[in-house]
């Protein structure tokens, strides 16, 4: 037989009269394995020079990608949801925190989304233990932003804390607009939410959380980079140790088949969509010119790669997974 | 401070004063847990209709980019390399073989390196028990061509059968190419070992080998194709569950960084180049007109995605990790 493409797709190939020992109960009294359909647990490990990071995935959110992105019309959506082999008319977005062994402590960036998310998501702690830490014997926890998919982690719905023995860091800007009684008055119902949520996370320790600043050395080697726009106070970091350099985007974009692609396309979460679109180019600019490896918090796991420039677009390059 | 791409790049920006707060031990009996630089079980679940895929890696060898494509110079080899962000001059090749659930079987095509290969590799059988597997309980395994990094998992160098419980397919074409040991001494120097290697893993049990032919379905739903060149008798699979399908290239290409974007390049191992190239073609451009999904043999980890065409080349655009 000549590899003949329609007996193939249409499964008439297998129609052919297959030998006798494939039908014979050779193996009869064989057990076979049928393991759930478990996956392996989804944390991946890397270095940046003496420094270890481990990406730690908590599942994903799906959103139909109608009304997703603002100011691109659902066809061109679509196309570029297409070219990327999403399912059909959704955008699946995945939320992968990173946890860095630096300076003889355990630091995170961002905790996902606690018990507080889609039933899609909650699979942090599980893999967080998989990857051998322990909650309670986090040092720090630095706050990129305080959306909830990246600050419900810290609190569990019934109040507990969920990092005892960590101190908590979060942006000074990020922490003055939201904690901001006047601001959550003035804001549209549709936002009053995610102010309340704010304040459920952090009111029980505010007394206690470190607020840090843009250029800042939050923790060994590991420096807050202010990319505002996403939300007013949104941070990324620069991670460097020897000649290693890693860039963690946090939010300047969301997944990589649309935003890295397209990058002046505002998802609906972006509150200052042309800020947002500024830092964005911005930042891919310079990740490309310098070839610096990206963590992503909403790329595809283990959410990590490279950015190359591609005429006035970008694309992300995964790293080979070792 | 403004996003600052110099001190950013240079680690200047870390040299600004830190906040006492992190300099103090505030988490004096905080003990830090400090893993091995363990990597997750390198296994991927997915599913193909009912039948339940399992791709198991079995780490990678490392190459020079020197000498190891026929028909291409150096220095496009180093840019097709460097686009991909592989490490200096070296590509670094996977292994990752699949573990199909049907029709009430285990069935796996290919097995990896066993204990033969270079020290990167030899992961398969940790990562096969991670994913719930037993190497007792193998049903069926199937053989895609006879080079040594699909066929080593059967036998380790002692001799032991990995897999004693179960039945061994190979392809007729290929059993007869090797096992002739007059085409073993016409050989060259260079590919004597190869044949012996064949004799060492087969031999001690060539009568209970089960010869499979092209188009027949070797296991429930999974039907050999031919795809000839890069051996003799060099086979895909064509998976069929339902609505769903899945082709195995097996080596079709070799790492599609450099050959699916370019079709037309030999790698080493390719033992009939000219007909390696034509059946490359003919499989990448069904599964571009097709939208089938495809899982790679020497493909980054977890080796399965989708084709598309782009001019008179190819991209993988890998699956998204869930």
């Amino acid at each position: 037989m000549s590899l003949n493409r329609r007996a193939i797709l249409t499964g008439s190939a297998a129609a052919l009269a297959a030998p006798a020992f494939l039908r014979s109960a050779s193996q009869a009294e064989a057990q076979t394995v049928v393991p759930p359909m478990d996956q392996a647990p989804a944390f991946y490990r890397y270095k940046v020079g003496d420094i270890t990071v481990t990406a730690i995935n908590d599942g994903y959110g799906e959103r139909p990608l109608e009304g997703f992105i603002r100011n691109a019309d659902l066809a061109d959506v679509k196309k570029a949801a297409e070219a990327a082999f999403f399912p059909k008319d959704k955008v699946r977005i995945s939320f992968t925190t990173l946890v860095f062994q630096t300076g003889g402590k355990t630091v995170l960036i961002d905790t996902g989304n606690g018990d507080s998310g889609a039933p899609t998501t909650g699979q942090w702690m599980r893999n967080f233990k998989a990857a051998g830490f322990d909650p309670a014997k986090v040092d720090t926890v630095i706050i990129s932003h305080f959306h909830g998919d990246h600050i419900n982690g810290v609190r569990l719905k019934d109040g507990t804390a969920v990092f005892p023995n960590a101190e908590l860091l979060v942006g000074g800007t990020e922490w003055d607009f939201w904690m901001d009684d006047t601001k959550m008055n003035a804001a549209p119902d549709a936002m009053k939410g995610a102010f309340q949520n704010v304040r459920r996370v952090f009111s029980p320790v505010a007394k206690d959380v470190k607020k840090y600043n843009a250029g800042q050395e939050v923790a060994k080697g590991i420096t807050a980079v202010p990319t505002y726009g996403h939300t007013p106070g949104h941070m990324s970091f620069a991670i460097a140790s020897g000649n290693d350099k890693l860039m963690v985007m946090s939010d300047v974009t969301n997944h990589p088949a649309l935003f890295v692609t397209n990058p002046d396309w505002s998802a609906v979460f972006d509150m200052d969509a042309d800020a947002a679109r500024a830092t964005r180019r911005k930042v891919l600019d310079m990740l490309a010119a310098d070839k610096m490896q990206v963590a992503f918090y909403h790329a595809p796991f283990p959410a990590t790669g490279f950015i190359v420039k591609d005429g006035n677009r970008f694309a992300l390059v995964p790293v080979q997974w070792s």
